[in-house]
Parts: C-alpha cells; structure tokens; sequence
C-alpha cells in the first residue's frame, strides 16, 4: 500500500484480496496458455464463490448497489491487486471491463427500470454486457462522426449500425449502444446511449476479432457487431436524448483510473518477474544477468516509471473524488497516456531479459504484450491525449483553438 | 534498387522477383490469416514450380549448386523484394531461414557424400532442414556452456541433449545439431556439427513452441527437440572434430545479411501500409491522418532509418564479399542490432498509425510483430552486439578485456 | 503545494517565499545576463537584509541554529520555490549549496569549538564555505582512490592534494577537505573529514574552472585547487578518523533532495517560459506555436514528468524524514538519477520552442542548461546512480555482487 | 575515404588536407579556449598563406573562380576532414559559412559587376561576408512574414529591417539582405535579394548575440543588425525582383550537405575523444571505463549513427549532384533533421564520458556542445524539416494540403 493514499478500509481489505489472488488465482493463472477458455470461465465461477464466501464481492460497487462504497483511490488499489492475475483478477471480482463501467454508468444514471433489469443482475455476476462505442470507419478521435443511427418509432428506436471492438459483446446479455439519435443537434448533443439487449432480433454478433493474432472469447475478446433494425424500447435510453457524449465522459473518468491501476498491476507482475530473472540466470561462473548494466538499467528505469505512475494515478483519482471527472481532465488525459506507455515499456524490457524465454509460453509476458498493446490505442490513442492535455493547460495562458474547426485537433 | 549497389545481373533479376512477390504471392498472402498452415504449403508448393518456370529457382546457390552464384550484395537486395511477402517468398523461392544458412554450410564444408544425400535435396526443395544450436538452459551470448555432448563409439556418435528454438524441425529431413565432442579442449574448440536424420531413434520433436502466441507449423515454427541416444555416423560430421563454433561464425556473417534485409523489406512493407493510411484516413471534412504532426514524425523517422539500413547493410555486404566475415565483425554486429530495433519501431508505428484496425487482422501488421519480436533476441540479442561492436572499437584504441575473464562480457 | 505533502507551517511560509521570489528576485534576475558577477553579489547582499527583516532567514536551518526545524519534505518545497530565481534565490536565502549541505554536517557531527568558529558565522551568513572531495583523476564512482592524503603531525594533520569541481571555493572562508588518514584501513574507512581554512598557508585556489564555457565567480564558480603541506590541527577534523565516507553519505542523502527540489523549480520555469511562448508565438494568421502537435508534445510530456518527479522527490524526503537516509538509498538514486534526466529534458524542449531567441540571451533557458548540465555527473553521474539502485533491489531477489570486487561495478 | 563514393581526384586531396589540419590547426586549436578571437583571427590568416602555398585554397570553388569544380559530393567528404578542427578548418581554407553559401550563389546568379566587386575578393578571402534573412519576430517556418521591406526610389532601393542571428556580421564588408520588394506579389514571389555593403549609411551592428552564453567576434559571431532607410543601388540586386525564395532555396540545397558534412566531422572528433577516454581511464585495477556496458552502448550507438549519417549525407550530395537541389529536397530535409541530431547527442554522450572533465576547458567538447546546438534550429528547426519530408512522401500517396492554408503546416 502506498502509504500516501492508504486509508483504515484500505489497510483490512488490501491484503486479503493480496491474499486471495495468491492463493486462488496465480496457481490456475500458471496454466492459462494451456487451457481453452471455455474450461477457464468455468473454473472461474467456481472461485468468483470463494469470493463471495471471503465478503469480498462487490468491492467496486456503490452502497445503493450493496458494495461498501470505497473511494476510487481506494478501489484503484485494489485493483492494482487483482492485476497481478491479469487475467483472471478481475473477472473473479466482477469487476472487469466493460462491465464495471456498465455498473458505474447504469447506477448513476439509469431508470429503476433499466437497474432492475439489467443492473442488478451484472452486479450479482448472473449476466455480463458490453458497451458499443467505436466503430469500424470512425476515427475514434473525432465522436461527432458517429454512424449508428436510433430512429424514434413511436415507442421505440430502430437502431441500425456497424460496431466493433465491443469488448466481451461474445456471451453478452445486453449491449449498451451508442447512437445517433438527434442528427441535427449541435456536435456533441447527437447521440444517445441505449441498452439493446443482444436477443433483439437484428443484433448480430459478427465475430471475435483476432487481437494481436488471438480472437478469445467471452468477455475476455472484442467482437465486431451489426444491429439492423433492432427495435428497443424508448424506456431503454439511459438519460435524455442527446446525452450520449456527455455520459461516456462520465463513465471514462474512472475507467481510466481502473484501467490504469490494472496496468500498474501487470507492470508490477512483468517487473517481479525480470527481476527474478536477472537474479537467477547466471552467464558463467558467479556472474548473473543482474549484473550487468543493461540489465540494471531496466531495472531501475521500471521501477521509477511504475512508481511514478502509482502516484500520478491515485493523486488523479483522489482528485476525481473530490473534485469530480470534469475538473481532472487533463490528468486523466495525462496518466492514462503515462501509464499505457510505461506498461508496454516495462514488458518489453521483461521479455528481452528472459530472451527467446520471453517469446515464448514459459511466462505471460508475450501474451500480456499481445493483450496490451492496445492500451495505447483504445480509450483514446496516445496521440489524442498529448493533444488533449496540451490544449487544456495552454487555455490557462490564454490560447484558443484556431478558427477553423479542425486545425485545432492537429 | 539502391544505385550505389547497382549491378546488371541485378538490374535484370531485382524486377522479375518484385513482379513474381506482386502477382503470385501478395494476392495469397492477403488471405493469410484465415487459412490454416497446411493447407498454405500446399499453395506455395505450387508456386515454387512456377519459379523454376521462370528460371529465378536457386537465387541464392553458388555456381557449384547449379546458382548464378551471385555476391551476398546481389542477393540481399532480391531477399529485402522477397520480403514484400514475408510469409511467403523467402519459402518460395526455397531461401527460408534455416535453409539457406544450412545449403551455404554443406555446400563450402561439407564432404562429397554429405552432399549428395542432404545438400542436393535440399536445393532442390524436396527436403527441408534445421539448426540445433540454441538451448533452454543456455545462455546465448556464452556459447562454451553448451550441455548437448557428442561421444564417439566407434563409428559414431551418441549424442544427447536439448535443443529449443530449433527453427523449421517441424517437417525437417534432418537436423545440422552442434554438441560437445572434445570437452576438454579450450571452450572455443570443444564443439563439432553433426548432421542428424530426424528419422534417427531418439530423435524427438517435443512440440512447436507457441511464440507470442502463435507456435505455427512446418518451417514456420520453432521446436523444442530431445536427443537420447542419437547415433550417426562420424561421417556426418561436418568439418573436423572441434570446427563447431569457428562453422557457426562462418555460417552467421551472412545469415545476418539476409536477415537484415528481409527485415528491411518487412520494414518498407509496413511503411508503405503506413503511409496509404494516413494518406486516406478522414478525420474530418478535408483532414487526414497525414496532415498530423505526430504521424508525419512517424513517416519523416521511419523514412530515415530505413534508408540508413539499407545502406548500412549492403556497405556491410559488400565488405564481407570483398574481405571475409571475419574482416567485417563489427559491422555485422552493427547493423543486426541496428535493423532489428528500427524494423520493430517501424511496424509498432505502423499498428499505431492504423489504431484498433492495426491491432487487428485487417492488416499483416500485429502478425509481423508477433512473429519478429524475437529478432532482437535470436542470433545474439541486442545487449550482446552492443558489447561486441564496441570492444571491437576499443580494441584499436589499445583497451584489452579485463584479466577476470567474464567482467569483459559485462 | 502538493496537497500530499501539504503542512500547516508550509501554508503558511510558501506564499511568502513565492512572493519574496517574484517581487525581489525575478525583476533582478531578468538583467542577470547583462551585470557582473561581482555587482549582483552586491546586491543580492542587499536581498538578504529583506529576507531577515521578513522573518525569512534561516528556512533549512535546525532549530539548535535558530532555525525552524523544517522537515526535510518541508523544506524541499522552499527550495523548489526559491529556484524560481534559480541563480539568486538559493544565495539569498543563504541555503545555497554546498554551504547548505555544510552547515547540516557540521550541525550534526561537529565539535562546539568547530561550531563556534565555523557554522555560527556560516549560518549567519557572513562566510562561505566549500566541500573539497572530487579529484581529477579520482573516477568519482570509486571514492576508495582518493588520493589527498592528511598525515598526523602531532597535533596537526599535513594535507597535500589536489581538488577540482570544488564549488564555491572563490571567497569562500574554509574547505571542508575528504583526505586519507588511514591509508591501511579497509578501503571505506580511510578518510576522514577536516576543516582547512582557505587562509591556510599551502591552500591555492588555482582558478574557476570554466563550465559550459563560463568561469563565474564567487559562490557561483567551481574551482580547482591545490593543498601543499596545509597544516590544520587535529580538533578541526569533523567526527572521528576514517568517519569520512560515512559522514559524506549522510550529507548526501539530505542533499540530493535539495539539488532535486531545485531542478523541479527549474523545470517548472522553463515549463512556464514554454508555455508562454507556446501561446503567443504566431506562426500565421491565428494558428500558434501551441497549435502544433510537436510542441504539444513538449508541453504534455514535460507537465507528466515535472509532476512524477515532484510526487517521487517529495515521497523520499518524507521517508527520509522518517526513516532516515541509509533506509532510503535507493529512492535517492533513483531521483537524483531522474530528476537531473527530466530537468535537462524539459530545458532542452523550451529552448527548441524558443527557436534562436532560446539559445541567445532572451531568455534564460540556455545559461541554464549551461550550469544544469553537470547534473547529470556531478554527485554521482546517471550510470552510477542506475546501476546503484538496480543492485539494491536484486538484492532483495537474493544476487550478491560477483566474486570479483570490479565487477558488481559494471 | 568512405569507398562508395570515392573518386580519383579525392583520392588525391583528401589525404592532404587531413595532413594539413593535423599538422597545422590541431596544434593551434587545443589552446582555443586560451586565446581571445582577435589573436586567433591573426593565426589563422598566416595559416592560411599556407593553404595556397600548398595549392589548397578554393577547394570550394566552380573552374570559374579559379577553383576545382569539385562536386558537392567531392567536396563535402573534405569539409568533414575540415571539421576535425570544427573551430579553425573551414575559416582557414575560406569556405565558413555563410561565405561559402553566398560565393555559390554570387558565382551562380550575380551580374558581371556584382562578380567584380564582391565575389572575387570573397574568394580571395579579402573581405567577409553575411547573410540577412532570419528576423526576430518572424517565425522561420514561415518566410511569407518577412518584415524586412526594400522601396524602390529611382535607381536605389531604401531598405529598412531587423535581422538578427546574422552570421558572420561582425567585420563583413556586404550582407545579402533578404527584403519585401514586391509586397503585393504571391507569398514566395514577394522578396528579392540585394547586396548592401556594411558601410552603407543606416546599416548598424548592434550587437553579436550571446548563444548559449558566448557572443564569440569575427565570423565566429551571430549578429543583430538594423537597416534604416539604406541606399542600395538597384544593380545591386540578386536575380530578378521576386527571385528572393527561389535563390534561398538554390542556396539552401547544397548549403545543408555542407553543415551536415561539418556536423558529421565534429561527430567523428567527438566519437574519437570518448573512445580514447573509454580505453584509458581505469576506474578500479584493470577495470576501465570501456568496459562498462553504458559506456559500449554510447560507443556503439554512436558509431552506427555517423556511419549512417555519412551516407546517407553523400548519397544526397550525390542525388544534387546528378539531378539538381529540387529533386532532392525530401532527402534534404531528411539529414538536415537527422545529422543535427545525432552530433548533439554524439557530443552528450562524449561529456558524459568524461565526466566533470566534458563540462571543463579540458576538451572542446562542451564547447562544441553551445556552438551547435542551434543545428537543430537554424536552417529550418527539426519540426518544420519533419513535416516537411513527410509532405512530400505522402504527395506520391495521394495526400495535398488541407484547404486551410494554415493547416497544412501543423
């Protein structure tokens, strides 16, 4: 525990989830590249049992949703925790992504409706969903481009569309869709955000993308979607027509910070076991990787960045408890570039110390590398967060984008 | 054709091999991802018969194999047009890794009979090979702990021992596997080559080793071999007794030639998919990727670094066509190290360039990645050349290794 | 302030030092270029009157010297508001180094009769001393070849050597000299510590070396110096024969946090300057220099590194504080190491901002990198300090150094 | 001589002038920082009595000025030799900068009369010269700004502007003032050059620029200059009206190889000192600073970048050569941009090599360090030869400017 960011809660729960991924996750993680995912979901399920056994379920999860409420600096934390299962932490705590920010999202601002039929059942781990954001011919940096039309018919929209990387659409119940719904509003007023549950006639789950040459499966893959003439109820908006943009900033906050903190863990992860290595593979007689300067260099290099990181994103999500997302934007900008770059950095350095070891299934660390590599692409490419926080302190000394519309995205 | 390395016999071939990568492999590679390994070596077999009808069979022979016996400078620049077609064309025109390093071993050291019954087959693309040289346990940058033994009885060796990272042993005829013979001999003389059937009991593939994810097939694949009691012949040796190291030097000059040119043509593959892309990616009304300063940092370096390769590279090749491998250490050193770094920034910024689609199967881009990660770990990882290549240099400047014999590797 | 770090006395004195800065020292500064050392000594001197009659002097003294007793994390963050005024405000605040460093040592491990006759008038400001331990030919990551020499004489010890990089030894009063005095002692426990008077017959200050072409003068200078048979008594030795290492790395620790909270002033000064020119340089018709991708770049980058070194500076001087500086050495190398890195990093992108006017006198930026550039060496340059931390980590992984002393250097 | 683009007549000259600058600069120059500019301006003109003796002088010049008519590829592997005096080779055999620029374009587009009475005694090195096109509130990447304006009165133009970061003023006897003649003319059609001699009423030299903290004299200087109301006879003009651009650019072509091969020059002299420092300063016994793994990768690095800088440099040279600056200018502003880059980060890499000794007056490197680090700016900043490169690939893509104006350079 960081000892600037701890808190009494904190100090209880942190070392029973260290605890929890020791004991129950890393010993069937060591076997993941070996196992198909369908028998993994299913050992899964079995441990996400304990978890409710040990009181830990729901640490993500509002008080009104039955969770203890922790702040997001608290959360983070654990978070980072689950991380050093990367891929099977989270998932065993229900609070993998796009679920959680499904959580977020439908807790704060869906009808009681929506909670009781969708929000209740993902916050119990009975359902999982997926949330439809990018789009295959939209440049994720400009939004006001978006494809995905909702057409009001009397009581329902026809939603037709092209979705893809819809993170864990794969075995999903319900997939919250963004939509152009008021196509002559103002940019940024267009769409709205629609639950359309993934049995609506029309909804078709293409495919899993290979990912770095991996399609996998269930929540852990990221489909490509077509919705043609799916019809849903108007009673499925979640907000008003036209609060589509405004909505996926509030849920992006945090889950940059959750994002972030699950990097920090697998850097964490990536930077134990390099070390193990350079401790332990000897060259010749008496002398290790360890001590040799390039070696060294990665070492110290990591472990300045992954500390630099853990600060800059719990000071980040401290002032998003306090001050809310809209206040923090430049630093949420900020780390999630940061952290997203030092993570691959880290496990690059990782993989080049084990050597054709690194290439191969004898760690994660190729399959991380693989898993990650988007980190600097989704949510935000790095090139639009440089700009994006640039743009944000430069207005303080008085510079505006230029007139044209578009130069001041360059 | 880089002018400076211009010669006629090229300036004939270098258009007849990008014609053949253009017409008959680009179109099957496109399709790469959705067929399985079997079913492509079967198409490419095809292939091959169309290049002996158009007599470019054997590019890389020497005149004694029925080649056109052209310089290491010739050839590399028919290996970077290879490229175009990664996957495809060095298999084609039967130049694939090991292959060729393997056909240029037999053909300048081995014994008539040796070359009758593995060299001549091999040429012809009736057989495949591999090279038994790396081991799990083994350090690679300190070749004198190398555990595979050789004893002689009689006749023949017993060899035992294990091998990983044996390239192409999927499917291979036999095996080119260096062991220890003369373990008492000074650390650079104790081993020797031997030629093994891999129909020879106790010969073992284990299994391909998934590399990022991926273990492959055939001569796209890297094994994990067993040894127990292998007996060939003495005469299978190639070379005398204690040959082994001073083989495998002569062997590497110009594997890594053709290494770092079929990396430069990987690299100006995915610069040229990395400029169509920013060429004709909207953003918004009139704005294209291209018109962003990052990604024209990305085109401007790429650039650069990949016509400073090919220099340094083909400057290198001609050095070694004039004075020897041995003459020309230091520039080998160099330019591997080089090339591979430049090769893997090149396609990362490539993926980059392409956002979620480069991450995806939309392009070869993450394949490539996938499968050249390694090339700044195998044949001598980064660290190592670094230090060879500088105590090359320090070397004329009077600087010796330090007494204790390993604080110089350091 | 960062919150984190945040104190009630900090509140309260911060405002006032920032104001003193900006209202007494920038005016004065910003001719800096234009004046003579000798008249800004002058009237800096002036300054300092206006720092007592505002109750300001003393901020890093201990409370046994009529200081405030400010922690270590406190008083970090003075210093990074002093060096808002990076030439003057360390100077007229009288903390600048090494008197800074000087008087903590003497503070904490001198005699009364030393204190009395050395740190008293140190403190009050009417001297200046000089710390004398780099050697020319003394490779400063291997302090056991010092090569000054103290040799007892009965009642007095006979120094001879030959010190260079001795800062502020132009005008300073005394020399704290590292000498051997027992030369057969285990390589760390040979040196001791002595105050030699600068009025020692035998002490020479040969000249001010220049720096990045500039000599300076004064307490601004960096000396080279000769000691030839200086004879100081036994008394003025600081603690006892062969305490000299240990006492310069409690100096050090201590230190290294005050030459790292400047550099962060520093850099949010030349993050300023950027910024400032980011917005208001006009490229043509309302499109600006801060419009631009690579500028944006600039400015994100630097803003994530100033704020991770700050978080990580202040997080060690508070473990300092608690722990002391031997529990914290490796944090210290690892800032020393990175803030010297990003401070040079964020100077060299504001005077790439700047264009020509960033290398002329216009502004500071480049008579900053001038003087800065040495942080990368000085106390230890970047290859030491990374190699250092490296070593204490693998340490907890259980490698020791290799059998040959020499070679856990490398 | 680097092979590739050797030649008979090199071959001859090249062994020469490196016999000259060791023999007869080297010796002189390692007192540089001892000697004020005034006493070495008289040195230099007696060395130079012996380039003519030694049939050295105007190795630079077309047949027509009595020269070689060396090619731009010839020419620039003797400026490099130059360079291993960075301070006093090219001042010595009259071909500094910006004489050399300003002879060529003189030679080439001067009238009979301009000839006579500026171009000859240049070439005899009788008189300096200058060059005024940078201003001080004009954007460099923006020449359409150009404040500086020349009204035609009768047969004068009255010329009135402010240069600065004129290089060579100080002491020249004409400047080529790039001035505004036809304001209502399109952007590039706009300047014309004119010939304004130093004497003229209303040319005033207010000051040589301090750059990073040196304002150094002679043509070893940086000036700032103003015109008011100057009378320059219209024959004095360069070219037609409007003709200003498009001699830059004639100008800039080969302008650039010549820096670039001066800036691989001083790379050489910096690689050269860190290797000699490398191999001779022992850190421990035996142990020396070559043998530590960062110092190899400084070495390594280094030696990879100027080899590949060199040829990509000549194969530029050698591409004007055959087919003119226009044809060449992507490549052109490729190794402006990176040549810049890698002598920079070759000289840090040297001072950190030597330690406290790199920032002293003990080699010139730090010296070298403030003299050019404006090679990144002057002469188009690394930014603008980017995107400056990158357009130009891209155009072969397809791609043109945004309709904006101003967007395209962003």
């Amino acid at each position: 525990m960081e000892a600037l960011f701890g808190t009494p809660r904190l100090a209880e729960l942190l070392p029973r989830v260290r605890d929890f991924v020791s004991r129950e996750l890393l010993p069937l993680e060591a076997d993941h590249h070996r196992r198909p995912w369908a028998e993994t979901f299913h050992l899964l399920d079995v441990k996400r049992k304990l978890v409710r056994q040990e009181n830990l379920w729901g640490l993500h999860l509002p008080k009104s949703e039955g969770g203890l409420g922790l702040t997001l600096c608290e959360f983070g934390q654990l978070s980072e925790a689950l991380a050093r299962a990367p891929f099977y932490g989270h998932y065993t705590f229900n609070c993998q992504a796009p679920d959680i920010g499904n959580m977020e999202l439908l807790a704060r601002f869906a009808s009681e409706e929506l909670k009781n039929r969708f929000l209740h059942p993902l916050c119990e781990g009975n359902i999982r969903s997926c949330f439809g954001m990018t789009e295959p011919d939209l440049a994720g940096s400009n939004p006001t481009r978006l494809a995905t039309t909702a057409v009001r018919d009397q009581d329902e929209y026809v939603v037709n569309g092209h979705k893809w990387f819809t993170t864990g659409a794969d075995g999903a119940a319900f997939c919250i869709v963004m939509a152009v719904t008021n196509p002559d509003a103002s940019p940024y007023q267009r769409a709205s955000m629609l639950v359309v549950p993934t049995t609506t006639p029309g909804f078709e789950n293409m495919r899993n993308i290979p990912v770095f040459g991996e399609a996998g499966g269930g929540w852990a893959s990221h489909a490509e979607i077509r919705l043609t003439n799916c019809r849903v109820p108007v009673a499925y908006r979640i907000g008003q027509e036209g609060d589509g943009f405004r909505l996926a900033q509030e849920r992006l906050g945090p889950g940059r910070i959750h994002h972030c903190m699950r990097w920090i863990g697998i850097s964490e992860k990536a930077f134990d076991l390099m070390c193990q290595r350079a401790a332990t593979r000897e060259l010749e007689d008496g002398v290790f990787l360890g001590h040799k300067q390039f070696i060294q260099s990665f070492i110290t290099q990591s472990r300045i960045e992954i500390d630099a990181a853990r600060l800059l994103v719990l000071r980040t999500a401290q002032k998003i408890d306090e001050q809310g997302a809209a206040a923090t934007r430049e630093d949420i900008s900020g780390i999630k570039y940061y952290v997203a770059n030092i993570m691959l950095a880290v496990l690059d350095r990782a993989i080049q110390t084990y050597g054709a070891a690194g290439l191969s299934d004898q760690t994660l660390l190729a399959t991380l590398y693989q898993h990650e590599r988007g980190a600097r692409i989704w949510d935000g490419a790095d090139e639009v967060h440089i700009q994006s926080m640039a743009s944000g302190i430069l207005k303080k000394y008085g510079l505006r984008k230029p007139e044209t519309g578009g130069s001041g995205k360059k």
